[in-house]
């Protein structure tokens, strides 16, 4: 049944562990002064108009939930992230679309699992997604291992549970050790938690190449929140103020997960690879949607800034704001072309993998940076150097503030729009994005690599032999 | 009525007044031993398998100008240009890509002249395209004056010549007078000439507001071939010895042109900027059609050299190849994303301007030059001073080149390799082709100017208006 | 007589009028839990060993304070500056490098001013160097207005104040209103205030054209001070903790300075660009000088973070490494070249102006950014996502959090080290130096302007001229 | 004695062994069309006013051969260059600098082994010297072996050639076989050739580990010469119609050298890499001051050319202008800064290899390709277009070339700045030399490993350390 933004916040009252900032647990994580905005957040998704659609097998279900089938579905999927990223301001809030990513990675794999091994996980696997679409669940995803020595595969590792791992195996199900780090995007406010592989297993590591759900409030599971320190303790937070996601390391001490959520487990190492990197691509799809929507943050933070500052025609700005541009419509068009051509597996639509998808994300990655120089460059110094919203609000000194601060605008609205290029451009919020649009949903590494990786060049090689064949030796 | 590549030829031997290399006129660009070649790699387009469709209006007619309505027009033109770009040895073959990017422009525009000013151009446009269809001819476009001081407007030059103008209006047509140059792409070789102005006017440039069309062989009409070096001289040419397109300093000495084949004429100047841009428009949506396969070229001989140096999998070689497979998939990217967000403007499909063309033009300008620093850098320095051809094949020196030059493959193999790189990454034509993708088609400033012209910042400016709203002074 | 920092912080306890972030004044810097540190930090220079050397005028003086007369000078000045910085950890400390930045400058121009208009500025200049150097003054220059309208110039704003300006001459001095921004380094914690025009002049605007000089507690005078939130509110500080300088938004409220510490007043309005540029080649060479040991930190600190994550041979890794040290030495070559080549001006030496100065600040803008690309992708995600110092010291988190964190080497030393790069590269101080990076000493698009005004092409030109001679029409 | 050009040019009317383009050898290379442009480009060396020093031990001698001692010799050293190139035209001419590099490094590592293995190398390479500067010699350095399958080691691949070795052991001295490849910079034109190994070796490696030195008539040695189509068939050569270096693949088919010809041979070749690498610290040193002058072609051409199209204010070519100032200036700094800080090594001053050497020299490599976009798109297209020469001074078309080419300036000006820039910038010579600049004196990945390799990072691990102590856990 479809849930309000107070039925999710009632859910999540639920007796996790969750830990913040240290000292003490936080008791109710609806009522902490920070993680209740977190909270606020991700519940803003259960009020929005029209998020709902009539699945014939479901009923009236989340739009997040829907499975892509074809191109059409996929070219929808990217609009409402882009979308609603927009409407949550341009910060992203991906707890029903990172949940359906790993999902709809399952069902692919699930079915492949069990043709070869005569399992039965996509039942289990299709059980869960009932559970979920007709709850109307908020999931997190626990994929990246903390990894320790990254020269090691998971079972050379000195200590063995530098990989999340099987630890013990029960009638009635499995007990897991280890932790996950940082991809767990709304962990801690989240219903469930799927844990998924997060590289490709060689036999060795086969106790590693374990795919499960649990709830959030499961006995052994713990949440170290991330300090979100855009926010907490910052006075001139603008945007940070009302819209984050927390993340965190989260702890899995000795967690049993019962049968019907175990989705891969052991002997299918040899899949835990096509697990991760379906679930990769999925996932970067997410990723190049919600960004194009952020880039408008940047975008039109470093208009008005031109635009208060008097400048938004010298040529320095005009090129920045090409860059702005190229940054969010590159994003955007590797989103249509993947959805323009998908692969089909097991009637699944996959956003094209190895071109597309990653290439806008890898662009993402790596030019994000300039996004940022452009707006610090347009902006000026003052970003780093003005006075704190403490001293604006202060009447002895406002009147020199506002008075000093006019630039093509008046003082007041100078103040505003630095005050929110100040949070974007030259404070922890904007270390926290740039560091997550380096390295959130793969790094340039990873993104490099899943293009290498499957990419055709069978075009270019014929291309070159027909024109070899023309030199006569 | 459809022609074959030797009907084409036939056409094309019709006096028409050619330079080459000064001192002598050409007297049959069929026959002669550098533009025959471009004659030849013209022709081959009329002998492609599958080339025509059914018209419901004017019959069997070729592909190229089938006037696009809708997202699917617009994909499948920019297939055809990409897969007869990689058909042509990945070298771009546009005799009638570019005419029909002219004839599209001037429908749309010519409606909106009609409109505006009560005449009659659209007739004549169509009256003139049904003569091109109809009788399968290849086009060229000629729109860049020569443009003297780049600082002065065109009724400002000292030399009133320096953009073509109309020097005399008669009862039966008009004079013009001046030169185009370099985007004539095809110029000396094609069948008909379509002017179009270069830029947007003002009142007193009126003289210079001109569309018509001219046969090549016009009188008054020269056409002074750039010397085709890659070619010419070179006794190592690979694919540029079968395939090269020409391009002209071309004169207007006095044309006169029949008023039915006048399409734009002075009092409506304040259209003439309109006219260039959606031409424009077109041309690059053209532009990155050819050159995402012409890319493939440079991917594949990296690869090849790569390979044949044995260090594929070096960590800068598999750098640089992602570079050059961004290279060719942002223009994919692009063309699919503004066939599937095209304006429809007069009925036609337009695709999508300001963003989606211009963004992956620019890509397509400024990024070129990465892909040989690639291929260069993958190459090593062989390829500046490996021998000449004339020495391989020369007996006494083979032994020593072919001994000597074998990589993880053998010498015979690595020279050819090597031979097509040395082509690609420090010849004449590398030369020839990176001012091409600097230039061709709009420079980078050019596309920088288009799409901030008309990009649309609202989705931005609204999201920051409501984030600034949480700010309280 | 040479101060010890007890004597400096004594000094600074001077009723100077302070804001921090609003309510209520500062009543001792040297006391007050944020500015105290900046107050340490400066404090810290004067206890510097060797700090000192014997001037054949001024008896043991600070060696910040020795006029440059040569190479060696020079070099000496940019060694002294680069290991000052290193001794205080990598952030700067230029209490006494700008202000005497500031005097060299006045020292050139009032010659120059003296000798066109008969003035005495040169004897009051040196006067007060006296005063200066005996005293062992901390300095700070209040060089940037706060500009309001930059399509405008000081005397075309709407609000006549928007650059600092003389409102009233009188007898014994003159009367200035207006206020300076972020570039007054240390200016809360200085004993004395150095103000510089910002630009050239014309004549309208000679009520702008003013330098002096006053100290830190004169009436009127008031530092409304930049929130220091890379260590106030951040639980997570390291660096951070004991080390920064303050900038502020500088109000003069009708201050008045006496005529013996007015050093340029209205009627040489055209020598006031000179000023203002003598003086932004000396502290664009103190900043290449102090930005080359900061770049110490951010190498380091992605040395010992690839160590920690047992990366560091990783092909990427040693890319950026690489990026990084080209970073600092490109900075330490513009260095020895500026000093290698000075122009002697008056006597004293300038580092070369137009060229070395400027393209090693060039470099040194555009780059920072790149230095912290590289950190963020050693790093990981990590610094974005890991727990907060306050959890790691609660006994009930350590246990996990030491356990999990570690990599090639152990979860304590890993913590420690991706505490300070977490600081270094996703953090508010990240922001605050990136933006520091990129305007402070001059933007960008001043290092640009730096360059081409005074760049001298001949020897460009005469090769051009001798080659083109060979070409025969 | 020293030689005048005159000298010279007899002196390499030798019977050598030179092939070119195939077919027949090259009787004489003085006389021969193109080889003799190189040959006289070369001679003009002799010529040059000042260009010797009194040598208190071998009297009136090259400045090439100097040796340096000292910073001033170093920056002496530079200025020779730097000034040479300019002397030439910009392009370069290192028929005494290459071999000097490779004298100097012979005398360091000579005595290095002789202290090791108790030879007397050191001896045979000063009487070398005094035989070579007493006679005033042209010589050339062969380095870089053809190397075949790069992921094997010299005795690791198929066919053992692939790198020169030692194949004959004799009473009078050694016999080699295999090739040298493209670093035997004016190989066909000098007098000499010295050979040096090109890596560090292994045991196994030994017969490759040699050094030593032969005239070019040698029995055995032969010279199959780049074709240099930079000039011959290409009729618009400017610069290159007299000036250019020639490089070739020689072919030493069992060459014999006498012992005192024998610099290094077999059991040393633990100091191979040694030698390998000192040479190559000289030669990047030449490199830099070389580059820096070749820097002023295209920055003067990009100027007048901005110039000819009336737009060197547009801020675009400003930009372009500053990247060009920077790409010349960072090589004159960095070989000032490492004539500053030289190491000295058995009484030899070597211009400082770990760092402003190699950083210079990287940054020269990787951006070269940014000043070739730049001159180009200031060009414009024109230079792809253009008619050629012989057009030009066709009467005919020289009307019609001459009134439509003109710009800011005439068309006859116009068209003499456009030749050099079409040869600058979109011609066989800038395939030439952007493929030199990527990788002669090493490739990128070579600077790079050069400059790791020796990269002193104490100062920043010290820092490290200091600020990781702060923090308490």
């Amino acid at each position: 049944m479809p849930r309000s933004a107070a039925d999710y916040i009632n859910s999540v009252r639920d007796g996790r562990v969750v830990y913040y900032r240290g000292g003490k647990r936080v008791d109710d994580i609806t009522t902490h002064p920070i993680i209740s905005i977190a909270v606020k957040h991700a519940a803003d998704l259960f009020d929005v108009k029209d998020r709902l659609y009539d699945d014939p097998n479901y009923g009236r279900i989340s739009r997040y939930f829907k499975v892509p089938r074809n191109t059409n579905d996929l070219l929808e999927r990217y609009k409402l992230i882009y979308e609603d990223t927009l409407r949550f301001d341009g910060l992203f809030n991906i707890v029903q679309a990172i949940g359906s990513d790993a999902l709809f990675s399952l069902m692919i794999v699930a079915r492949k699992v069990d043709r070869k091994y005569g399992t039965n996980y996509y039942d289990r696997v299709m059980k869960y997604y009932e559970y979920v679409v007709k709850n109307d669940l908020a999931i997190a995803v626990a994929q990246t291992d903390v990894k320790g020595n990254r020269a090691k595969r998971p079972h050379e590792q000195e200590d063995r549970d530098m990989y999340l791992r099987v630890v013990e195996v029960r009638d009635d199900g499995i007990v897991v050790n280890g932790a996950k780090i940082h991809t767990t995007q709304g962990g801690p406010v989240a219903n469930e938690i799927i844990v998924l592989p997060y590289r490709a297993m060689v036999e060795g590591d086969k106790d590693y190449a374990v795919a499960f759900a649990v709830p959030a409030n499961t006995k052994g599971l713990k949440f170290i929140v991330r300090p979100v320190l855009e926010y907490d303790g910052n006075p001139n937070a603008v945007n940070a103020a009302s819209r984050f996601e927390v993340e965190s390391l989260t702890i899995f001490d000795h967690v049993f997960v019962p049968w019907d959520r175990v989705f891969m487990f052991g002997g299918e190492w040899d899949l835990a690879g096509q697990l991760a990197w379906t679930f990769a691509t999925y996932h970067r799809f997410t990723a190049i949607s919600y960004r194009a929507a952020t880039a408008n943050l940047y975008l039109g933070a470093a208009l008005y800034a031109a635009r208060a500052n008097g400048i938004e025609n010298a040529p320095h700005v005009r090129d920045w704001l090409v860059q702005m541009i190229m940054y969010k419509e590159i994003m955007r068009m590797g989103a249509m072309a993947a959805a323009l051509e998908p692969w089909i597996d097991e009637g699944i639509a996959v956003p094209n993998p190895p071109v597309y998808t990653n290439v806008s994300k890898l662009y993402a990655n790596a030019h994000f940076i300039d996004v940022v120089h452009g707006l610090i460059d347009i902006a000026g110094g003052l970003i780093a150097t003005m006075p704190s919203h403490d001293d604006y609000i202060n009447p002895e000194e406002r009147q020199y503030i506002s008075k000093y601060l006019r630039g093509a605008v008046d003082g007041d609205t100078r103040y505003k729009i630095m005050s929110l290029v100040r949070e974007l451009g030259a404070s922890h919020l904007m270390g926290y994005l740039l560091t997550a649009m380096i390295h959130a949903e793969g790094s340039e590494a990873a993104s490099k690599i899943g293009m290498l990786r499957e990419y055709n060049y069978k075009e270019a090689e014929e291309l070159i032999n027909k024109v070899l064949s023309k030199i006569k030796l």
